[in-house]
């Protein structure tokens, strides 16, 4: 007999497996466990599952057939698609009372409010996640066992989330390398907004204020311009999705960041060197701070 | 008999060695070349010069003892140091005629034009320099022999720069591991405002945005935050030194900046998907142009 994964599901369902959902599956079947089910409306990612090492079995384009039975089902769609998913569960009759649905979004508030009705109205309980992995290379083609590992998932319970399905759902993301923390889901979104998001936003845009008018230029570059845009390279769908997703959560910061570039603009308008030097000094020790264990 | 340095020089003056001067020096001591001098006015310097492995008699706080005899000079002191060490050196009676003079500064239009004619007036030729490398850590104590290996050195010569002098000192730069490349010293500074010093300012501005407001978010980061920001732990003094100095050029990015991120804003604001996401395609195209090789 197979030991079981100490999250203790015996059936599995990741609903669109792209790099997140895909690593997820390629590690749990590193591990005993529960049954696999990777579902995808897709034609055209079928092969491209089976290259990755799934068997028939494991796949398939009915979504009636990959919920029946799960007791964990994972949306790892874009957040727009998340609510249709879970309607043609309940239609199909294959959300199960007592199963724990979760997701892999990076913007959690608004996914939160509208799924934990629908899906309680199945008897499940809908717990948000945010495991925080990933490159800027998507697709099932760059999925790995190991992404999760050391990473962090926040999870964003509400208040009236059942405490042991929260801790079954936490064992679970455990089990595969990630740190837990738990985060209201507006707080949640707030702080990636600065955290996460606002560096996507800039980095796309100083791209385009320091390449665009002679990219040829970027032959003078260090590697100071190419670490600030690196993420530039993310995937444009998915982070188009994501600041619009977050964007009541964005404005704020990138209006604040507007204003500091002003200030930094007035000190440079006035030959400030003192102003300058200070705006410098405190940005760096902030800095400094990230690289300190906590 | 050693053979010298294909640069010919038979005693080369480092002023200010840091980083970048003391970097020079080791790689200078790794083969056989010229005599060796290198000049600090800070008496807390020369132990750590001597725990360097320089000699006694490579060390010293004589302007007239470094100068005297050099047939190359190199300025690594802070940019506005740098017209009083020459007319230091012409006091002493130091400046040889026929040597070459060059800096190592990443601002070139301000400190070419007044050092050219102070230089040219003893009979000796400046000539610009900008050897691209660095690190976020500075001083003499970061000094390596292989900083500039597979680096770029911008020489920055005017037309009437004689080309018997020019060609010696690329050949320095590049007995040194480094490539060379001639620039115009105002196309120079537009360049570089957009492709170095843009990203530093944005990088403080940006640290400043996202973790400014609550500091112990970035216990929630990933790697974009911590790549986009990781210049903002450069050196402040060298740093307000450098945009100050380039302002003029800076400026006009700065602006353009500005601007691009209130386009972004506007398309958060409207909720313009279809604007978002040409935003980020046209930054992704640019960004992956750089990863290319030329």
């Amino acid at each position: 007999m197979r030991p079981v994964l100490s999250g203790q599901f015996a059936k599995v369902a990741i609903l669109g497996p792209g790099l997140l959902g895909g690593s997820i599956a390629l590690a749990l079947k590193q591990r005993p466990g529960p049954a696999l089910r990777l579902w995808t409306r897709r034609a055209e990612t079928l092969p491209r599952l089976r290259d990755r090492g799934f068997s028939a079995g494991e796949i398939t384009s009915s979504l009636a057939e990959a919920g029946r039975g799960a007791d964990l089902i994972i949306l790892c769609s874009p957040v727009g698609a998340m609510p249709g998913l879970i309607a043609g569960l309940v239609s199909e009759h294959a959300l199960a009372p007592g199963a724990i649905v979760t997701d892999v979004g990076s913007v959690k508030a608004r996914v939160v409010s509208e799924l934990t009705p629908m899906v309680a109205a199945a008897g499940a309980v809908f717990i948000g996640s945010h495991p925080m992995a990933g490159s800027e290379q998507g697709g099932i083609a760059h999925a790995r066992p190991d992404l999760f590992e050391r990473a962090t998932c926040l999870l964003t319970p509400l208040l009236e989330t059942p405490s042991a399905a929260l801790e079954r759902l936490e064992a679970f993301w455990r089990e595969l390398g990630l740190q837990v923390r738990r985060l209201a889901p507006g707080t949640h979104d707030e702080a990636l907004a600065r955290v996460s998001h606002l560096p996507h936003a800039v980095a796309a845009a100083l791209t385009l204020a320091a390449l665009g008018p002679r990219p040829e230029d970027g032959a003078l570059c260090g590697n100071g311009l190419r670490d600030t845009t690196r993420i530039a390279k993310g995937g444009t769908a998915m982070w188009s999705e994501i600041l619009l997703e977050n964007r009541d959560a964005l404005l704020g910061p990138l209006r604040n960041l507007n204003g500091i570039l002003g200030d930094l603009l007035v000190f440079l308008e006035n030959r400030d060197q003192e102003g300058l030097a200070g705006f410098l000094r405190e940005a760096r020790e902030l800095r400094e701070q990230l690289d300190r264990p906590l």
